[in-house]
């Protein structure tokens, strides 16, 4: 059987996301973060050598990172949905946002929770490097949504599975604002009224709004 | 024709052992770094918007991000090499290592790089945070190595052509040593042998010794 360990407010509400977009069997078990919004409980951080969110297990197996999850879950279960086929033309955009999410744009937005952690002064090299990627990074989401109604292109990717948690959930966490982002607003919008969004958002994080405005 | 456009002492000497591996046809675009070993020249910043390493051109297609250009080589190009099959047992083990590389490790490795730009004071929070992440990487990527031949299992996979850099290359230019990690040294000894990999090295970096030991 399937398990998802969800961690409240973390990345896994992803694979949440994945698993009802797919109309898979799962269990799901949720875990609270210390004191509701600070380090993840201690059985989290046992379940991987990594202690990071996601994580799942699957018969013996206990795998964690968003990006294995998703395409393991997919490769083994999804009968082809939810990724482009070999010779699409949305294949490559989709590749680029999967990847990209986690491998740039959020490694990019770590480095600036770490650097808010070490106090460095205002002004510092550091803090001028991220804020022109983290620029860069956000103009070419809007770019992206300009061109295409999602980030996988004609339909929906586990691009987007990745990218959802970021601009919404992640997003709120962060205190960003989307105001100058219309194509952003207008996908979240989109994305807010799948069914299987919905689902996942209210298994994963009753009472909680993830920011789809 | 498939382009590699590399830029020297960068992750894009991936995508050229990857094409080496693979035995395909494609083109070789070397840039320098500014002064040798600064930043990337503007005309490679202006190949893609992200303005990062690697980047390859297939046709009109520009693609960026190395797990994506891993994925859409071997997808289009790579007739099933160096990915495991969707019933294997190192399925789930090379997608972990494929996506953690970057999504984790360099991650960290890059918001190390940032706090020493920021120049923040020793000892504070964020670089305990990080310096303790790095550890428990660096033990996990050991740990890994003494119970499989590769990363990806018991066969060379792309999840081997994205961590080589890290623990190569990579690992030059931040100064780590591997010297508490014997099968970190083995494996890298083992990946020296290869001739796909001496050649690609031969062709990105000549006159480089890449860190095998």
């Amino acid at each position: 059987m399937l398990t998802v360990h969800h961690l409240g407010l973390s990345q896994s509400e992803r694979i949440v996301w994945l698993c009802e977009e797919l109309e898979l069997e799962y269990e799901l078990r949720r875990y609270e973060r210390l004191d509701g919004k600070g380090l993840a409980p201690p059985e989290y951080k046992l379940l991987h050598p990594m202690g990071t969110a996601p994580v799942i297990t699957d018969g013996d197996l206990v795998l964690a990172e968003s990006g294995a999850i998703c395409e393991y879950i997919c490769r083994r279960y999804g009968e082809g949905k939810l990724v482009p086929a070999p010779d699409s033309p949305d294949l490559a955009g989709h590749l680029f946002w999967f990847h990209w999410c986690n491998g740039t744009f959020m490694a990019a937005l770590m480095a600036q929770s770490v650097l808010k952690l070490a106090k460095a002064e205002p002004g510092n090299k550091g803090a001028a490097y991220l804020d022109d990627r983290i620029e860069t990074a956000w103009h070419m989401i809007e770019g992206r949504l300009n061109e295409a109604r999602f980030f996988g292109g004609s339909d929906l990717t586990t691009a987007d599975i990745m990218m959802v948690f970021s601009l919404t959930t992640g997003r709120i966490f962060r205190g960003t604002s989307i105001e100058a982002y219309p194509a952003v607003q207008r996908y979240l919008a989109d994305i807010g009224q799948r069914p299987a969004y919905q689902r996942a958002m209210a298994k994963a994080e009753p009472g909680f709004r993830p920011g789809l405005t």
